[in-house]
């Protein structure tokens, strides 16, 4: 690789809102979105909710020219939703399905159906090894009452894993997806601490588009207005991230949203806006930039953000398994019952009553059954979780102990405490 | 590193058959496991079937002294069953839970209630990375009619791919476990060509223990002698696999097995064999060892395992796909007779056996439901296998065609083919 290398990168990103029967003109979108895939050639286009494989293999003849190589990423029942089309080779290419991902009888949700996941491509780039990641974790249904909190910061966590062991080799490192994060948001905060993942949107100087970064906008004519009602501007929940490893520099160009509309003004692509990015990679760092976890400050988020997960994943430990206990007593009670009517249809009078409840009685018993099945595999998915939590907050404190840095700045943390409590 | 650097590592494998209620004399065995795990004071202890965490806190709490580090890897509902004892300290563990891993209504085989996973240690040694994996594949309940063929070729290639993605970094690869699969199953092939393991048993040169090296063998008092009956010296399935990357060279320089006795002539501590290794990695090899995916011969071998595997997930993907199909017509029909029942019952004559069938129709449907759904969700996960293995099997055909040496075998094997159609 020459010294003065540089390389120049194209990203495209956006959750396509392709529900069957349900998300608006569909067909319509898919259409234009391949059209002006195919106008821009970006060297990724990574996709979500694209449901539909049909879609998919829509997308893929139409892309083919452009974009050689395409990959859809099936998972759970209906699928993760997730494909990526690439003008260059795929070198590699693997998926990690979530552990936790909702509830099966929150049926009208349905994410618990798709198998949400992280795919992984491997791409050979100019003799540079590029991970690139898409994703899409469960969604938000209720921001003040989020009964969904505690899968959404394990699958952050679980990302974050997946993406720290499968790019240790990697030259850069790319994920692209729908957090359903806010930025200050605990799961968002842990990923990008835990992977040293930069924002595009806080590191390019040439933004364009949605106020704030927004990628869901009250402009947006798909959009649910009544839930954007506490956010003027929309929110962003949908991201470019990067980093470089081993020797290499990556910064964000430019970055473009889409605004509410689609690229040329028409009806929007979607009910997200979608993300364009341009990032360069070069040798040699014009500056020295430590990876966030390093440093003593660095660390010290790290241990906070690392606190704040494990008490969140604690907190649905204890749900999942009072909902197990809950259920373990229906169990109990469904068993007397059906004793209690095995009798009565044995003896006199009430005969027909008691078989006539028998059937609802084994029903009941059954679905407490699976009920508590699936809240004992919560609470052991949590707790993998925090286990793993546990071990790196252990890890990061023992380094920050360690450190003289962190110790002098513990100091003067100490020492500023003690002058604004004299204050 | 010092240029004749060279560590010694003493390993530990043992599927307990630690099943609560149901294995017998289990306190007595873990009580046993952990006096000889202390005595004999290994690297690294990996053990499968501890499905009690109540026994992992026993062994954790006994073994403390000698093995600081511990970790139990829970998932599914009953836990993974896996869990590791180290010497060192243990610096990250995460995990991978197979997508497949059985049916749910196969309750008296149990495996789908496991959350059968592969763990993953990183342990610094002397300043060399060890990534040490332990899992357990599905169990084979009927060798010459086996409905788990599929998954178990699907989880050996997620095991695959999950080792060759997460230890691109490590200078050591260590895998343990009780695969349930023999040295020449299609599962165990792929393993070894896709991540270039070494089977510690056919490379040692200093074996002691059971005949052919067998870790499930007639003269354990514990086994089921009706299933060893094939078998006249028992079956090999619990492996010690190895290899070292990076510039440096491992061998294993002893390999043990218990023979159906504990270590000391007692009762045994399982009803599989413990594997007791002893490797050795040093710097600088003292022959070039090619990984066996490269050169011709390792690429043909590659390209032929990848198409078995391939065909073997089509076939599972057929009959998923033929179950789902079915579930669906029940479905089907489980409505017609719910809309009949419903007419019948706001009809005349027979309202009370309409209303009785109500239940158990209703039942029926759901029942169908489930099944639909978890043998759609079969379907995809053996397709994403397959969709992976496809890409795999294009990408080295292609390097097959594009090496010079692959030709000139080629040719050579053509002529050889031509000499012996001659003959």
């Amino acid at each position: 690789m020459k010294p003065n290398f540089s390389l120049r990168l194209r990203i495209f990103n956006l959750n396509c809102w392709g529900i069957p029967y349900l998300s608006k003109h569909r067909g319509d979108r898919v259409k234009r979105l391949g059209d002006f895939l195919n106008m821009e050639s970006f060297d990724l286009a990574l996709l979500e909710e694209v449901w539909s494989e049909q879609d998919f293999q829509y997308l893929r003849q139409k892309l083919l020219p452009t974009y050689p190589a395409a990959h859809y990423f099936r998972s759970g029942v209906i699928g993760s939703g997730l494909c990526v089309f690439s003008k260059h080779p795929i070198q590699e290419f693997t998926q990690h399905v979530y552990t936790l991902n909702g509830y099966p009888y929150m049926i009208h949700h349905g994410d618990w159906f798709c198998g949400k996941a992280v795919g992984l491509l491997v791409l050979h780039l100019s003799g540079l090894v590029l991970n690139a990641y898409v994703t899409h974790l469960h969604a938000e249904y209720n921001r003040q009452k989020d009964i969904y909190l505690a899968h959404r910061v394990a699958q952050a966590w679980e990302l974050a894993q997946f993406i720290h062991h499968t790019s240790k080799k990697a030259d850069v490192v790319l994920l692209c997806g729908d957090l359903n994060l806010h930025p200050k948001d605990l799961g968002c905060r842990l990923l990008k601490e835990w992977t040293g993942l930069h924002d595009a949107y806080l590191e390019t100087r040439d933004f364009k588009g949605s106020e704030e970064g927004c990628t869901m906008v009250p402009e947006n004519c798909y959009v649910n207005q009544r839930e954007l009602e506490p956010f003027p501007f929309g929110i962003r929940i949908d991201y470019v991230l990067y980093k470089a490893v081993s020797g290499f520099y990556i910064s964000c160009k430019t970055l473009r949203t889409t605004t509410g509309h689609d690229p040329h003004s028409g009806t929007p692509l979607s009910d997200h806006e979608a993300l364009m990015a341009t990032l360069c990679v070069r040798h040699s760092p014009p500056q020295h930039t430590p990876s966030p976890t390093h440093g003593p400050a660095g660390r010290s988020r790290l241990i906070s953000v690392l606190k704040e997960a494990w008490a969140e994943l604690d907190l649905g430990m204890a749900q999942a398994r009072w909902w197990a206990t809950f259920a373990g007593y229906v169990i109990g009670l469904g068993l007397l019952l059906l004793a209690l009517l095995c009798a009565l249809a044995a003896g006199g009078g009430v005969r027909e009553v008691a078989i006539m409840l028998w059937t609802p009685s084994v029903g009941l018993l059954l679905g407490a059954g699976a009920v508590y099945l699936f809240h004992m595999q919560e609470a052991k998915g949590l707790s993998r979780a925090r286990a793993e939590l546990q071990h790196m907050l252990g890890r990061a404190r023992e380094a920050h102990d360690l450190d003289p840095e962190s110790q002098a700045a513990l100091f003067l943390g100490q020492q500023e405490g003690d002058r604004s409590e004299e204050q």
